[in-house]
């Protein structure tokens, strides 16, 4: 794809109109490393936020959601989509995925996951991406995000599987984070650290259902327990966050698993707390994508050449770390 | 502590001549934050390291030891190296405290957690400082090492808590990874994640004496058998990765134990796996400590300020993330 400056207006039109094609070409641009494409890129986000655009302002309910392989994800996301494309809303489904920066793999956003959601004229399922490091697969996503929300859809919803840095980048990227968990089974811990604990706002015990209904709901009370014990937050309000029980197979327990997510996203809406964290979320990223740029150095010349030379002489003990290091960095700044 | 030239001299003198007061005093020194403090830290690793001193390419067998807490850690370390101890050996107890980092706190490398030891001439144990980002933890920890190395150290054990970063800083410093583990009851999992059982050279079942020793020896077979299940690695020999029994408390399986390592450290010296491994490990700091300089920039003004301020400007809306990190990088470029 290579565009033209007209071919950016004519892009942002699309996505501003909600054109599912529009949007599905914009996020393969922010996608792209090309360089030519990033400058198009960026040409493109400012035009829908800038004034004039019926774009500008518009808000989704951005929906963070991880769980470990098995706890019934895909599933979960086929059910409560069709719920809530069921009341006329727009539904766009992303993913983050963390194995993708290693393997090249493309495990999460599946479409074939969720059959009828993709089918679902209301719906967009964005796969995600290979390739890439972890701070560029945010910086993707965050701008994907904000596709979306141009599109004029109701609900982003950032899908990721739990293994810890994914579940950050998500958390700073949503204005709610669930965590669909499985039933656990007696006594068994399902190893759910701390940290992913605390940036919850409602955790979901799926598979409520059949043989494992009991099991589920200690499991609710197990975790509704453990929250308990955590420091309240101030973006919070009484009896949050909280367990709830839902089934995705038997689609029991999504509308009140909804209903909590609307009360708890107008709460904060009313405090203040909404608008604070995506101010602080945008400042977090500002810094990151600061960070990100300062990096980026050592992948261009002259930085990358000495980077080479330096490691090599570092590897065969002519020059310790500290030293090339220091080499190096003398020469670039 | 403020040192002159003469005074680092001396200082390198001492360490080189392994007295542990210079040793202290050294490391205090590689841990200082100040300017002229990193400087004479510099000074300092250079005549180490220089021709002509006693010190220059003194190795020591560097030890990784990874265990949640309640596995009986210091307990293992106090009766490991008393045993090294009792043999003439001198042994350095170093820690990488992934705590100290949030909480400014130190909860590794406590004294009091390893009695005889700490009172043992041949033995030198260094609690970990409290404050400071991972990068400078690894830093000073690397620095700690080569000290203890320089002042003809026979072995180096560099302990932490199982909590993922540190333990991925503890690889990239040791020449064996040993991962201590508490025997588990019945189908309990124990939660090890794939990535650290992929680092450990030898894995330790401890407390396995009286009523635990059956649910040892059963662990121990559950995690031989996880490890038949991985990837053979170039730098192991037959056998490798180990899993096998000790008991810190009866002083049992520790002879055992250390003949594994000298067995596995033999092998990977003969093979050249050792110097690639130190080459590896070298370059990977060096690169490191590149991005650690590039970051380090942020901190200094003008950056600083510009941070501060197009941050702020991020907060209150006027500027996108993107938009305020392209305009501070372009300044600083």
């Amino acid at each position: 794809m290579t565009a033209r400056a007209t071919d950016v207006a004519a892009l942002a039109e699309g996505v501003a109109a909600g054109e599912r094609r529009a949007l599905a070409r914009a996020i393969t641009l922010v996608e792209s490393g090309r360089a030519d494409h990033r400058a198009q890129a960026l040409d493109l986000l400012a035009r829908l936020r800038a004034e004039g655009s019926p774009a500008r302002g518009r808000q989704a309910l951005r929906l963070g959601l991880s769980g470990t392989p098995g706890v019934g994800k895909s599933t979960f996301i086929e059910s409560f989509g069709l719920m809530l494309t069921g009341q006329g809303k727009r539904v766009a489904v992303l993913a983050v995925d963390p194995s993708s920066a290693r393997s090249g793999g493309s495990i999460l956003g599946d479409k074939t996951r969720m059959e009828q959601l993709s089918r679902d004229p209301l719906a967009f399922i964005r796969p995600s991406p290979s390739q890439a490091q972890m701070g560029g697969v945010a910086r993707r996503t965050r701008e994907a995000v904000a596709l979306c929300e141009a599109a004029g859809f109701d609900l982003v919803l950032i899908e990721t599987v739990g293994v810890g840095q994914s579940e950050t980048v998500v958390a700073e990227l949503c204005d709610l984070f669930l965590l669909l968990l499985a039933p656990a089974g007696g006594d068994e811990l399902q190893g759910v650290k701390r940290g992913i604990m605390e940036m919850a706002d409602l955790i979901l015990v799926n598979k409520a259902d059949g043989d494992l209904k009991p099991a589920a709901l200690r499991t609710m009370a197990d975790y509704a327990g453990a929250l308990r014990l955590l420091r309240r937050r101030p973006q919070d309000p009484e009896g949050f966050p909280k367990a709830i029980c839902v089934s995705a197979v038997e689609r029991e327990g999504l509308a009140a698993a909804w209903d909590e997510m609307q009360a708890l996203a107008a709460w904060r809406q009313a405090g203040g707390h909404w608008a604070a964290r995506r101010a602080a979320q945008a400042r977090h990223w500002f810094e990151e994508e600061v960070r990100q740029g300062l990096l980026a150095a050592l992948a261009q010349e002259p930085a990358r050449g000495m980077l080479e030379r330096l490691g090599q002489a570092v590897t065969e003990g002519s020059l310790t770390p500290e030293a090339a290091a220091a080499r190096l960095l003398d020469r670039l700044a």
